[in-house]
Parts: C-alpha cells; structure tokens; sequence
C-alpha cells in the first residue's frame, strides 16, 4: 500500500471512529431520555440532540469523506485492504450515496414534520381519530416518495425502503416468503381457534409482585449469559435494547402489576438483542460495522431467545421450579398448564400483543399495505378500509375504531416504512437456525432442561453474533443453514408445536 | 446595529448555543460513567468522551470565533449589545484567550498525564505510598507552571490558577481572609476541645436501614424545594451535582449502613448546588452564562443548606419527628441531643469528614501549600514533611501515613490546583449572606421550625440564583450585603453556634 494511500486509509478510519464516537454519545442521550431523564428537562435535550445530529450528518456527508471514498475504492486499492477494512468502505460508500443525495434543507423539514407527527399521532391513536392524523401520514408518504425518487428507485418503489432496514431484501422474495406463509398459517389459526383443548389463562392474571418479577427477570438474563459488567438492566414504558458498544449494552423492561408475562418474555426479548451487541468480535470495535447486520437478524436473535427457547417447554422444566419459589401460592399448578398458558393463540387486533403465531399476519398486513402505498399509490385516506378488510381477511376480526386499527403502531408516523417486515423476517431466520442448531448441537432440549445455555449462545456467537454487520443477511443465513431464506422453516416449527398444544 | 454586527451576533449566539450543547451531552456521559455505567463499557465511552471534548475545544478556540469576538468587542457595538449577549462576549474572550494561548499537543499530553495520573494516585493512597506518586505530581506541577507562563502570571503566579475558579479573587485577598478566619478558629477550637460538654455522638453509629435513609433525603429535597420534574436524586460512591440545563439538574448521594448522617447532609448539600442550577434564570438558557458564576458561591449555597439550616436547631425541631418515625426505636432521644451530636467539633485528619467549623482549617493548610508550590518553588518532594508540620501547628494531629495525609484529595492528580479556597469561600460567602437573609426575612427561623423553607429559596433565587454567571462572585456579594469578603461574618456565625453548643 502507498504512502499516499495509508494516510487516506488513516484520515478515513478515524473518520469512521469519530462517528462510531457520536453515534455511541447520541444513544446515551437517546436511553436517558427513555429511562428517567426529567421532564423539564427534555427541550434543552433535544436542542443537544439536534447538534450532535447534524454533525454527524456533517461528517457522514463531508465532502472530504468522499475523496477518500473514491481513492480507497479504486479496484487494487480495495483489494489490497483487509475484509474489515474493505466491507467499511463499501458500506460507508452506502451511506454516504443515500445522505448526500438528500437536500439538507429537504432532510431538516422531514425531521421536524416526523416529530411532529409523532404527537399528533399520539393524540390521533388515544381518541380513535384517523382524520386529524391523515393529513400528517399524507405529507410523510409524499417526502417519502421524494426520497425514493432521489435515491433512485430499485426494482420497485418500496424495495428502496426494505432495502434501509433489510439490505438487500427485494419485495419479490417477499412476496414468496410471505405468500408461503399466509397460505400454511391462516387454516393453521383456523384450526387452532376451532380445537377444544384450549389452555387456560387465568393463572396469568394474577397480582404478580413488581419486586419477584424483578429478581426473576435479572436471574434469567444471567442464566442466559448476559454479562453485567457490559449491559444493565432498566425499567422504561416501551423495552428497548440498545448497544452504545460491546461492553454497554442496555435493555429495559417493563414490569405489569397484573400479567407476569409481559417483563418475563420481554426481557428475555430484548436479551437476545443485547447478547448479540454484547458478542460482536472486538475486532470490529469503534467501527461503524460493530452493530447488528439487519433488523431482521436483529430481531432473529430476540425472538429465538424469547420464543424458541423461553416459550418452549424445556425451559420451563428447567425454571418453572424457579418462577413458583419467587411467588408462593400464585402458581400451584403443573408447568405444562404453564407451559400452554404461555403459549395460547388467539386472533387480536393489537400487533404487540399478538402470540407468535398470529404476529406474522399482522405483519403480512402491513407490508401489503406498505406495497400498495408505494407502489401502487394508494392514499392515506385509503388505509383505515384497507386495514379492516385485510384483518377481517386474515384474522376474521375487525378494529371497533381506528385507535386499534391502523393508527396502533408508532412506526408510520416516524415514516420507517419498510420496517416491519423485519419482525417475520426475524421469526422466520430464527426457525431457519434452530433446525441447523438442532443438526449441530443434538443434545440442544436436553441442555435447555438442565438450564446450561450458555453452548446455545456460544454457538450463535460462532454463527451470527461475531460477525456485526461484516456479513450481509442473505450471507449469514446461507452460511448457517446452506439455504437461502425459506418460510417452511417457520410452518414447520409452528406447526409442531401447535398442533401438539392444541392437539390436532 | 448594523446588518453585518447582527449577521455576526447570530453567529456568535449559535456558536455558544453549540458549545452549550456539547457541554450538556458530556455531562449526561460523565453523570452516566459515575452512577451505574458497565465497567467494561468505561474504555468505548472514554473515547467518545475524547472525541466530544476535542470538538468543544475546536468550537471554543475557532479562528472564526475569535474574529467574531473582535468585531462585537468594539466599543460601539459592545455597547449596543443587551446586558446577556456583552457578557456573553466578555466572558466567552476570556475561555477563548485561555484556550488558544495552549498548544493543543501540550494540552493533550497534560490530558493523559492527569488521566493517568488519577489512577496511581487512587493506588498510593491506599497503600500510604507517597514516593510512587511523587514523580505524577512532580509532572504535574511543571505543566501546570507551562500553563501559568503561556497565560501570564497575574498579581502572582498562584493568582492565575485561583482565578479560573474564583474569578476576581487573589492571593492577597485570600491571605487577608484566610488570616482572619486562621487567626480565630485555632483558638475556638482549642478551646471546644477543652469544654467538658461534649456531644454524644454514639446514636448516629447505628445501622440504619437503606430505604429509610432513601425515604428521608427524598422527604427533605421537597421539602426545600428540590424539583423532582428538573431533576433526579441517584446512588454514587463520591456523591455530586451536575447541572445538565435548568430543566435537568442531578444530585447523588451514599446511603451509608453505618451512618445515618453521610447521607442526610450529602443530600442538603448537594441539594444546595441543585437549586442553584435550577433556579437560573430561562433568560440563559441555551447560553454558558446558565451556570453558576463561581466554584466559591456555588459551595456557598450546598454549604449553607447543609450547615446554617440543615445543621440548625429550628431545622431539626421540625424534622426530627419525621426521622425518628422512619428509624422506629433508633432515635428515641431528645431532639437536642440529635443537634449536638450532628455538631461535633472534632480535629481530624481527613478534610471530607470534618465539621463545620475545623473544615476552614483543612482548607488553609492546602491554600498555604499551594501558594508555597507555585509563588516559592516548592517541590513535590517537600510536600508531606510540610503537609504533616501544618497538620500539627494547625488541629494538633499528625497522619500515620501520607494515604491520610498529603494524599488524601484527588484534586492535585487532576491539577485542580487552586480549587480548594472554594470551599471556604463558600463558608465565608454562606455566613455573610445569612446575616443579610436574617435582617431581610426577620422570621426566617421561625419559618424553618415551622418547615417553611420556600421563601429562603425564593429570596436566594432572587440574590444568588436567578444570576447564573450574568455577576461576578464579588458583585453578588457586595449587592446582597452591602460589602465584600470578610471573614469575621464566619467566625461570628460559628462563635455563635459553638459557644451555645459547648457551653463556652
């Protein structure tokens, strides 16, 4: 390598740690505000926010970083850099494309008509007022549609969008993936919903001690192998997880008076986010790579924690012993009655509150919807009919107001659309790895029964965790199992297990 | 105002309104890093730290902004300008001549000098090892007279460290004050050492169970006026306040097993500080002038809510009830016995536990010693011999090893030379203010035996807080007393309290 080289390599990583450095800062910020920080306060914080925003936007864009783009990706240069060094240039040429194409002033309006939105919404949501929202939605899908002609659209509008959340996800592999599993799921909720053996709730809905809950909570993120000394664990109205690098990585829970359900699977969620923060390989720290790849594989990693694992019977064999000392006389039955309580599938309108079968219909019914926005044109005031069609369609139920119809979910206000497929994404890798898992690690259920995790989390370190964002998902998901994304893996999980709980 | 002045107003003004910004984000990552961040995240977020600073530092010491400062400097325009944005510009030349007048290598090396330095001298205070920390200090010392000679020694050399904490104030000064107080205080303590009326202070030795103490110190920050909606109270090991804006003032403190008083006053003293910060005027927001104006007048507010009415006799006729019910069977003494015990005068060796009164005699040790290292040339070398010989001469007691003695501070191994005054400065400050605050709010005693402590606030946000940095030390305490420094305000204050107390 040249000297010449070398010192631009040299100008560029640093640049890289600068806004790896910014990025850390703006996420301290972001969990103080959601975790405490007080509420006279929240003004002059986001003024602080603003600026450390725009310099991070100024050093993304600078036209600096650009030159030393251009001479690192010259053919021999780029071979001649290590993989780290290399995957940097290429996706910071990514980010760099899709930023400087953005007009400043453009990206400024677009901020602050989305956090504007945000209330609006909030205030729409709460009354069950679509009108009053429309015309913010409206605007959002018109920037947005901005954007996507500024970007350059790829093979459709929408694929533009996926694209930011998914790299490299396209609408047509959707569409398979999706129609595969709309078609074996919807008679698969049927027969489950007409099945006589439908477990019992009840026990849920008890008064569960916020205080048990919490020792609950902090013993199992410990059995799983969260590591304190790089990670905490906090209280905030909606869980998050957030790696600010690999030794901090924080989540937060959410501990109900009246269902013991909602901390205990919601940590163990957002733990599986923060196992794979905390065990990105230490090489990639300070880079911008040292994050997960995808939301996608992102959220792979909760829902196998929270699913696949902490909603699977062998688990409870092991821990049920554990959650019933913590609460005397509250739990007094067989941990199978847990087990299928735990596991109950019920069509309901609230995505969020949907069991792990059901979920991946309401994200069906988003990304048809987002589809439709972006590249068939269809308008916001179009939504509400679309939504409660597409629900009565899949779900057989409808939304009695708007509230807990298609204004329930934060997201569109903020204009992420393109999200959502992520979450079925996430559940379907996760079926996917878990038959590879079971070929590689045979005796995978019997260590779950003796509560020895930890082989599961090394073995994902070895497989997802390691790599950040220095592989691609399509790369990882076919290294691991040595197919491409298929949603058989999902059916076939769904199915044996349900049709052994509702014995079909 | 001409076009152009304006155009470079608001160029200044957003300027500030960015390094204010800066300012806040670092001090949410420093309050972070000391109430409950994961040890293994401290080295990430130690250069996310770095990169923060550096970019301060390039907002403060900008070319552009020093042209900015000349152009709004002249005269006419000074004069033009509103009584914020004329002190904005003065005090913002004095950082800026500060700053620039350091080489940025020289600065940083002097930044990893102190870093590192912080962590040898954490080693051999706890061995008592002097001589492993000696070449630290010796270090440190040199830079520190690089620093004096870039900036220029004012009346004398220790005066131009003095000043960036007590702006204004000099070695003569201090000398003249200092006297005064060292002069009065031997003698008063001598003789309280001989009275045979001394408190019983084994009823604060108990165990006194955490959440009680939790329940108190958040009892009497409301009490006095603490606002829980622009501030919060956490857990540290070296209890503290920040003030990250107005809106958003924090406070810890150490709830000790053993000692049921580390954490009541800790929590009154830095509740001191924290009405201070809240209490500024909004006018500064968004400006650096929304701090407080010096380190001697912030001291002065945490000393006189934790000593003149937390220490008080009519403070704790109120609240004593309310202690004894939260520490049932714990307390069942007379109230007055409770006072007297919590005002122990007692030499001793280490400055962070001494009463209120010998507090002044720890401090006058460390200014003579600093003055001597700066204005005499004395060496690191000389210090514990020197150290020791004032600890004799001045309470009577010698330290058994130098880990509490000459090492017992963490100040000089952050070359926070000419930091310590402050302390006193705000013991001077509190007496001379509350001979003020008696004449002006005649009842004053009576309203704290009747637990009405707002309208002490309210007049010290009309004196004291409301200002920020908009007046200087002595401009505030000439305005509220009618006259400046003097130390006899002190000394009649603790005569008063201790002859009562002693029964001298």
């Amino acid at each position: 390598m040249s000297a010449i080289v070398e010192k631009t390599l040299e100008k560029f990583l640093e640049r890289i740690r600068q806004i790896k450095s910014y990025e850390e800062a703006l996420g301290v910020l972001y969990w103080d505000m959601r975790t405490g920080a007080p509420r006279k306060g929240v003004e002059s914080r986001s003024k602080a926010i603003g600026v450390l925003s725009s310099q991070v936007f100024a050093l993304q864009t600078g036209a600096d970083l650009g030159e030393w783009l251009t001479e690192l990706e010259k053919p021999e240069t780029l071979a001649s850099l290590n993989e780290i060094n290399r995957k940097l240039v290429t996706e910071t040429r990514k980010d760099f494309d899709r930023s400087v194409k953005i007009p400043p002033k453009l990206h400024e309006e677009y901020v602050i008509l989305t956090s504007e939105a945000e209330s609006f919404w909030e205030e729409a949501k709460a009354s069950g007022d679509y009108a009053s929202f429309q015309p913010y939605l409206d605007k959002i899908i018109t920037y947005t549609n901005k954007f996507i002609d500024l970007w350059g659209a790829k093979a459709t509008r929408y694929d533009t969008l996926l694209d930011m959340y998914e790299p490299g996800i396209t609408t047509e592999e959707l569409d398979r993936v999706f129609g595969g599993l709309r078609e074996k799921l919807v008679p698969l909720a049927s027969a489950i919903a007409a099945s006589p053996h439908q477990p019992d709730t009840s026990l849920l809905k008890q008064t569960y001690a916020k205080e048990a809950q919490k020792k609950f909570s902090t013993f199992i993120l410990d059995q799983i192998g969260f590591d304190f000394q790089a990670g905490r664990l906090d209280e905030s109205v909606h869980p998050f997880a957030t790696g600010l690098s690999t030794g901090d990585v924080r989540i937060t829970t959410r501990y109900l008076d009246d269902d013991v359900t909602s901390a205990l699977f919601g940590t163990i969620h957002e733990c599986g986010h923060a196992l794979y923060e905390q065990n990105i390989s230490k090489e990639l720290d300070g880079t911008t790579l040292s994050t997960g790849t995808s939301m996608g594989i992102h959220e792979s990693q909760s829902r196998f924690w929270e699913n696949v694992i902490g909603r699977s019977r062998p688990f409870w064999n092991r821990y049920f012993g554990d959650l019933q000392k913590l609460f005397p006389g509250q739990l007094d039955v067989p941990v199978e009655e847990f087990y299928r309580a735990t596991n109950v599938v019920q069509p309901s309108l609230i995505r969020i509150e949907a069991d792990e079968l059901t979920y991946n219909l309401h994200i069906i019914i988003r990304y048809e919807i987002e589809k439709q926005i972006f590249n068939e044109g269809v308008t916001a005031a179009e939504l509400p009919a679309l939504w409660n069609a597409k629900y009565k369609e899949y779900l057989g139920i409808t939304p009695e107001n708007d509230g807990e119809g298609v204004l329930q979910d934060v997201h569109w206000s903020g204009g992420a659309f393109g999200y959502f497929p992520s979450y079925s994404l996430g559940n379907m890798y996760a079926a996917q790895m878990t038959e590879t898992l079971e070929k590689e690690l045979p005796n995978v259920w019997e260590l779950v029964e003796k509560g020895e995790l930890h082989p599961i989390k090394d073995w994902l370190t070895d497989k997802v965790y390691q790599y950040g964002k220095l592989r691609t998902p399509s790369e990882l998901i076919t290294a691991i199992t040595g197919k491409p994304l298929d949603p058989d893996y999902l059916v076939r999980y769904l199915e044996r297990k349900y049709k052994d709980i509702y014995k079909l």
